[in-house]
């Protein structure tokens, strides 16, 4: 693992970067489209017979050991060509002003980054957005990318029967053996997946989210006023995409963040999505009583035009739903949701986010700037969940969701929340039905309030739950939700287990290939191939570290042990003791030399029964 | 926390004493049985208007500030009186051979626990096993402490309405609104639940698992050749029920294992189970060809005599399964699932178990020791879920079942394993059909094989759902899992994991009272009382940690925000003034002298709609 050059502000001042142990970065080019290089990770696998496994890869270049990173000049713009030739106009860009980062003095200011892009607008009367491009049947670079992503090898992997998953149920979803550019296409023409991607972000590596592709999960990163500074901010992007985030939502709240979100715009190969409203409050001293249209357009257009791919806006908290939360447990959990009700009573006025809807969306549209609808009625307990206010709000992002389109604009809904398991599927179901299939992005949700400090496992139940169910991305969860803001190690955490909800809900919605790395991963354990199972393990720092705690030396890494059983009582060891006897007295009676009783013979007929499900 | 004596053997030399933080073990003792004591432990809550919170308690006297702990005695003796009183045998009891300790030399020989108890055995013509007290209309002391145990402060808390589930989906379970000892007679006398209690654990604190009581954690401990020693052992038996473990499994392979075994029970509120094939093999030097039926008979009968409460017996690992798990990518995974194996083919002979399943019954009788079928041929990858080795095994476990039962012994079923979402109701739907209701008690199951160093989190998704569908009991599972040897955090976090799991399972399975605590806790977080919401967690000194690492002060322990969002950013603070201002506005109102706009009143009017599923 080597590192970069130092950043501005507190420790650490460099990323990581390298790839992860035991394996690499590779690119790939769509047969017809050499332009375009996909990445992936290919996990060395030390058997013969079994081929490098391709994973899906979030990382961007940090991870490419090719790759020089230099956070000043940002990462190299793979967009920027195919923006470029789509004829939007150049803009000036609006002028920086000092609330824009909070007023902080000029001893305190943290600079922005010096990477410099040509701004850019979309016009009126051409496609900007992919929906509009796709609506009009052409088929964008960043569909094609997508498609060849969310493929993984699936085209080698499916030449094994094995790859299939067995009676899988995917509710209604509709996953195709094969995506092609097309296929997504009309999945994001259709409303049901979205590519969230700025025209202003040429460092984009372009990803969809949809229920009918991979299930994605998103990492918020952001200061608060309380804690954090640009350098940790910064890492704790690069950190999360590591792990296999695959958006990030910059979440401060503090001062310079302005400037902040500029380095991590510049530096990110993933979405990154914000809560204007946020700054927004900053900019009027942080009472919502304060907040006005003017001061909420003017922050519109300066995240977008910084490169934000997608906004959260809490447009379906209306006036009239704030009095159904008088008599909740725990009222309105939603910052930007408590924010705006605040806002509604104090001045007996219907949100401006609704009834400036239609402008919010012109602006958004400009950019390509997807909408994230915020439920700001999102339960905050159990005793909450599923309750009016909450669908009162979520007939609204329905509303929202149409006239959205209608402008053009991309989608997604975000979703509860504390829901107990049994009252999840229903916050699916009606997300389908209001929001007519535009794609679900739920944090969690937690299944019980009664484990702080765990609740990245309390939701993560509930995520791989709604993830199979058809959401199509994970807001996580870190452990130190409810409690404070989280570190370093709490941002791996909440991404790996956010990764694993992510799998599981691919593994049982049946997604083709999805298979492939477990069945790896275990024929490696079944042969104690001990490195490959490290490898092939969302973490592989984690496995050996674990595994080492008790058995150190290189010899384990062959052992036909671990410490778990030991050597006598390891069931695979017996295992395929017992299958080399199995294999060796078949082969005797086929070659007709058999020495075994009658009844062996008549039992060795039955080795090969097919497996049923 | 204080510590008590020190043991023989490594460090630590002692036990973990002392009440969690924020609460105290309180007894109880039931109306017209004052000789019965049921343990809580009773969470205080600073708010005025809420009742301190009573929780269900498997830690015993380790946790009462009033115990005196001397391991070398053992725990106080709770049963003797109402075994006592049942006429059983006197018996001398087998004599300790070395090589029930492995052969240990005498200088690496551990000395047994001094605690010295008399040693008892059912008549034929009597009943023994609580299934028989229960069949004869007789209802135990054990069945009285668990009706009381299960309810928790049901009747205190059912008087508050909110304190019922609405829309609880329990899948054909039969959750009373309140558990009578009549109603656990009966649970028992069908089969549906089981009260593992052999006679001769007198220090034993009854406890029921079946799939309408609350769901029950195992944890397993147990050293292996290659770790551990006897005091690590007993506190790992003392840290798991601390957390929340309801039973122990003490999987122990490696010498001393009689001794420390000694230790262990004597030492144990909880039940314990075991699985003898394990001792068996040690005794005939590891190898599993050379097991007889004589071996293991002994091994019952020297377990049984020391207070094992359940056995898991892998009498559903016939011959003619064997050739079924030829194509498994992963095989045979259980250890004594491989060993019965192993011994089935080299001697291609019929299982003695299955064999000679009578006699182990007629065995397990005469001390009341539980059977848990194993599941030794579950599933060890996504791939070989649900396969025909898995099923084939499954029916011989009800077959099994029905013998067990006719012989008057109590059983459970043990299940997978490595199980994807989509097809976990199926093994309980097929368990239930099977094994005739008999209570279901699942490893996991783990939704995914690819996170090594993470399977309590890929196990608790599954755990989770599976308690849901009607799992009586979740068999933990650690980070360590696949890698080493679990240590105390590693154990500690397992049993947190499956505590979060079974809690979500009794939320959704709509037990009555379980949401009493997460209602709790959430009124504590949206008031800010952070020591309730601490002490109201499952694990007090984790929360109380993360929520200092950056608020440390005590001034913050009543701070309205915390440093996730920071001050001005808190949407609990928000709706608290949200909140006051929409009950000031109704309260003017309500006086005629609104000053507020026609409009806001017509708002009002709105303020109390009922809050609707």
């Amino acid at each position: 693992m080597n590192t970069s050059a130092p950043l501005p502000g507190s420790a650490p001042d460099t990323v990581t970067t390298g790839p992860i142990g035991g394996s690499k970065k590779v690119y790939v080019e769509p047969t017809l489209h050499p332009s375009i290089r996909v990445p992936f990770r290919e996990i060395a696998v030390t058997d013969a017979q079994t081929p490098a496994i391709r994973v899906y890869d979030p990382s961007g270049p940090y991870t490419d050991s090719e790759a020089r990173i230099d956070l000043a000049a940002g990462l190299p713009l793979v967009r920027e060509p195919w923006v470029q030739a789509r004829g939007f106009q150049a803009i000036e860009g609006r002028t920086v002003r000092p609330e824009d980062n909070g007023g902080v003095g000029p001893d305190r200011l943290v600079a922005p980054c010096p990477a410099r892009r040509r701004l850019r607008m979309g016009r009126p009367e051409a496609p900007v957005t992919q929906l509009e491009f796709a609506r009009a049947g052409i088929i964008t670079e960043e569909m094609i990318y997508v498609a060849h992503r969310e493929n993984l090898g699936r085209a080698e992997a499916l030449k094994d029967a094995s790859a299939t998953i067995a009676g899988a149920e995917s509710f209604g979803a509709a996953i195709p053996a094969f995506v092609t550019p097309e296929f997504v296409r009309q999945e994001i023409a259709l409303g049901r997946a979205i590519i969230p991607a700025n025209i202003n972000h040429g460092e984009l590596e372009p990803m969809a989210i949809g229920r009918n592709f991979l299930v994605k999960v998103n990492a918020n990163i952001g200061n608060s006023a309380i804690s954090s500074g640009v350098a940790e901010e910064v890492e704790k992007l690069v950190w999360a995409i590591r792990w296999g985030a695959d958006t990030i939502m910059d979440l401060s709240t503090g001062r310079n963040i302005h400037n902040i979100r500029s380095w991590i715009i510049r530096n990110s190969p993933v979405p990154i999505g914000t809560v204007p409203i946020y700054q927004a409050l900053e900019k009027v001293g942080g009472d919502p009583v304060k907040l006005t249209w003017e001061v909420f357009k003017d922050t519109l257009i300066e995240q977008a035009e910084q490169g934000v791919d997608y906004f959260t806006i809490h447009a379906g908290v209306r006036l009239r739903h704030v009095p159904l939360t008088a008599k909740r447990v725990t009222g309105i959990v939603s910052r930007g949701g408590s924010i705006m009700a605040r806002w509604c009573l104090a001045h007996h006025k219907e949100s401006f986010l609704y009834q400036r809807f239609d402008e919010i969306c012109d602006i958004m549209r400009r950019y390509d700037v997807a909408f994230s609808l915020g439920d700001g009625l999102r339960p905050g307990s159990i005793a909450d969940a599923n309750d009016e206010a909450q669908f009162a709000e979520l007939e609204t992002l329905g509303e929202l969701t149409k006239i959205a389109w209608a402008k053009g604009c991309q989608v997604m809904i975000e979703g509860p929340g504390h829901v107990p398991m049994h009252k999840i599927k229903l916050n699916m179901d009606k997300q389908l039905a209001c929001c007519a299939e535009a794609p679900f992005y739920t944090l969690g949700p937690l299944t019980t309030d009664i484990a702080p400090g765990y609740d990245h496992i309390t939701s993560g139940i509930g995520a791989a739950m709604i993830g199979w169910f058809g959401t199509a991305m994970l807001c996580y969860v870190t452990p130190k939700e409810h409690l404070g803001l989280p570190d370093r190690n709490d941002v791996k955490t909440g991404v790996i287990t956010y990764k694993i909800a992510a799998h599981a809900a691919d593994l049982a919605k049946g997604h083709p290939a999805a298979q492939v790395r477990d069945d790896a991963l275990s024929r490696a354990r079944f042969e104690f191939r001990w490195d490959d199972q490290f490898n092939l393990s969302l973490d592989p720092d984690t496995a050996r570290a674990y595994h080492d705690a008790t058995l150190p030396k290189d010899a384990h890494k062959v052992a036909h042990f671990c410490s778990m059983c030991g050597p006598k009582f390891c069931s695979m060891q017996i295992t395929q003791d017992l299958r080399r006897d199995v294999l060796a007295m078949e082969a005797e009676t086929r070659a007709g030399m058999a020495t075994k009783s009658r009844e062996f013979m008549e039992q060795g007929a039955q080795l090969y029964v097919p497996s049923v499900e």
